[in-house]
């Protein structure tokens, strides 16, 4: 089949691979159907992920097809159509059953990572009966691979780590897809206020479009100051970090009310200052 | 095998029954150390309990060792000591996934219930990955067997669902196994008053000697009146219910205060009259 | 000044009466400007509410602009556009320190109950700077007047306490004016399902333009059956009670599923049947 | 009356002073039976605390007897013994109807500050009814004052916000006054490990008495390690900072398990490194 491999540092190939076949009875092998790539695969590429050794197929994103399940697979048979989870989750150790699923002790983060991921044809799924999800033979495929992982984490570690509450106010700093998917999944919980922080224009003007109460580009350096000014001094109950840098997460704790939440969702690779 | 086997209504008996053997890959064979029997398994005995056919190996509570496991298990092997959930739980279902295991679609309490139980040499469990725990080798085998049932159903039925907090009022209404395991799983959290409420009064001396700050014998029909003194005619924090009769939950829904909490353990055969 | 008085069983008349005065240094005086009767003024006129004496102004709910404040009230002063909340809260008592403003030792529903409320061309409110809430003046008062009961009643005891979540699915139980501000204010958490269930196809209409995503006349004896069949069978997350007589409470608990919730809003004068 | 006075940095002195008077409706004066000196007075003495200005009697904790109240305090009267809060709470502005009462927009920490405390014969209690509480004529006084400020701060920002459950690894960083305190009122919550952390041998033995199930000298240099030893490498659930400089709080996050939470009560005067 073909599959889009790491060969190392800025190193990317399309290459002809076996098939997957199942190896343990939990397992399935899902023909792709539609994936796509994430910030994520981009920073493998450039060699900052350790975990990921080059000849790696890349990818953990996807929706797919059922072609074949482990024996011990008793809720997804061949033609189901699923959606592949970024986060294999074993489904029983202490981690899975606190419903930390990205901390599974097998499980995680590890498509197209430290096992071969989604960007080929076919690819086989650990734990499957508890990382991939039954979709309707219908719904729009480029919607449904939104699930993978945007939205969820957007969702899960910004709204609702936020504790967005209806009427609170929002500040979502970084309007890149996570950051967008955070201000989609906010609407949920009806805040009164959700303020996008970005340093791209196109990228507020989507905001704007997507709901967005108020849009400011801190280019300016002023972003904390326009912020707060939207609140009357007090700050936001919500700021969410959807870049990752210690300027932004720092931005966060500046325009955040007493009582207020910071939620983190930027992978960062350095220290940030919190000043306590 | 020896096994302890429900004959219908009233009839029971001690059986030669064929030792169990594995039959799916999430299956464990436990040799049983130590198991006992339950309240319920009084009211199957009674014939209370529809879905506990003839012929059933009662018992769902239990310590042993295992003794075989199935080829997709891989967290236990032969020789370890587990302790045995009254609930089996497959860890995959919604109901699984939001802790809610009682509710297993496939699972839930079924040991000496829909499928043979532990009352025997020898048990099949099934989902043993998610349906045992692991102890030590030397932990004391009567006290073990306590958390197989009782003393969970106390804490996370009576206690977690009444919110006892540090400082409450908690008032239990039963004294018997159940009441016990709740009394002694309250002090978990330091509640300041824990009354006991019965009509044995040797019960009521264990519960005494168990931490119970007071104890009172319902039997002279002042019980609501006396639970409210001490409390300053207020009510308690938690009402906690431990008996399964109309009469001692119409009693917690008078004794708990305003934005108190009643939580019911008891399996109520009858409707109950609430007084909203 | 004219206000609309409670004469006993029956009895009701519009009455010349002293405007009422700063009794205590929390007090404020308001002239009202908006006001409305509550069902539970008809409950009062049916002789039905042993609280309520006759020769009581009658009236919980209004806007309005203040006219005098006593001398401990700090942040308020004449001319402020005030909502009065049907519940009094002292501030200061362990129930209002814990949020549970309508069991507030000296305060709670007292108006056109057990002091003089506000169907008057003024009305006394005590406790002034934690029973008065600040509105612009610009704002339309018609719309206002719906935040001194009955929206914060729907939302708080209906939506909050029946814990909807994006996604749940919901039920709510009677489409009058409190069923359809539990209805309004359901929306604020995006649940995916909000049947709405009444006798009268007038009301269920209005529900269905306040955006019910299904409606259902209960008259037919199948609502269970109906609403059981909308969710797969399994029941809604949260079933909201919003009429107050045991035939609606027994259907809620009917139709909720496994680990949902049924948040009784109804005033209900007869005991109801639980069926644990 | 004498007072202690804080004459600018480094200078403080006993004076005579005027009895202080009712000003407020709300006021009360206390008549000091028992007050105390807290680590945050030798900040002041310093010339840490820019919002205490020269002339300030100090002092925040106290127990004592109520010697007059103004006319809108009714729920205290001449003669009752009363505990001083170190937080002053007007009950009635947002912060304090969200029970963040140290955020009160015109309380907070206020005495021995903003305007005179309790190290003086007399003190003048604004917003009495919300800031003081009534004990008994027989408690012990040197308990009591205890309770004005050190052990609801160990409580409240160490152990409620560290979400310490049956059960949770603890690890306090601190074991002076506050960090013992913590570790005193953890044990409401009947953690399996309280793990206490200091640089100090006779702090480490006194907390050993208060019931640590272990002590970690940090002079090593390897008290990350250590702590971590004791959770078999996982960290603990709950980890407590109660010291207030960087390394302190670093080290916090070092030993703290996936899904725990650290919980700073130090007052850093310095920004720390967060490691995301």
């Amino acid at each position: 089949m073909k599959a889009f491999v790491y060969g190392g540092q800025n190193k990317m190939s399309l290459e002809d691979r076996p098939k997957p076949e199942i190896r343990d009875p939990g397992d399935a092998i899902v023909k792709i159907v539609k994936t796509t790539i994430c910030g994520t695969d981009l920073h493998i590429l450039k060699g900052d992920v350790a975990t990921c050794a080059p000849g790696r197929i890349l990818g953990h994103e996807g929706v797919g097809t059922i072609e074949a399940v482990g024996r011990g697979v008793t809720t997804f048979r061949p033609g189901d159509r699923v959606l592949i989870s970024c986060i294999s989750s074993c489904g029983k150790c202490e981690y899975c059953r606190r419903a930390m699923y990205s901390h599974c002790t097998t499980g995680g983060w590890i498509f197209g990572n430290k096992i071969d991921g989604t960007q080929a044809e076919y690819v086989r799924i650990p734990y499957a009966e508890t990382s991939l999800y039954p979709i309707q033979l219908g719904a729009d495929d480029e919607a449904m691979v939104m699930l993978s992982d945007i939205l969820p984490t957007g969702f899960e570690c910004g709204v609702l780590n936020g504790r967005i509450q209806p009427g609170s106010t929002v500040a979502i700093v970084g309007s890149g897809p996570i950051g967008l998917a955070a201000l989609l999944t906010a609407k949920f919980f009806s805040p009164s206020q959700i303020v996008m922080i970005d340093l791209d224009n196109n990228r507020l003007a989507v905001a704007k479009r997507f709901g967005a109460t108020a849009i400011i580009n801190g280019a300016g350096g002023d972003a904390a100051a326009r912020a707060l000014a939207l609140t009357g001094g007090i700050g936001v109950d919500s700021a969410i970090e959807a870049v990752g840098i210690p300027a932004t997460l720092e931005l966060c704790t500046k325009i955040v009310a007493p009582g207020g939440v910071v939620a983190n969702i930027g992978v960062h690779g350095a220290k940030v200052d919190l000043h306590l």
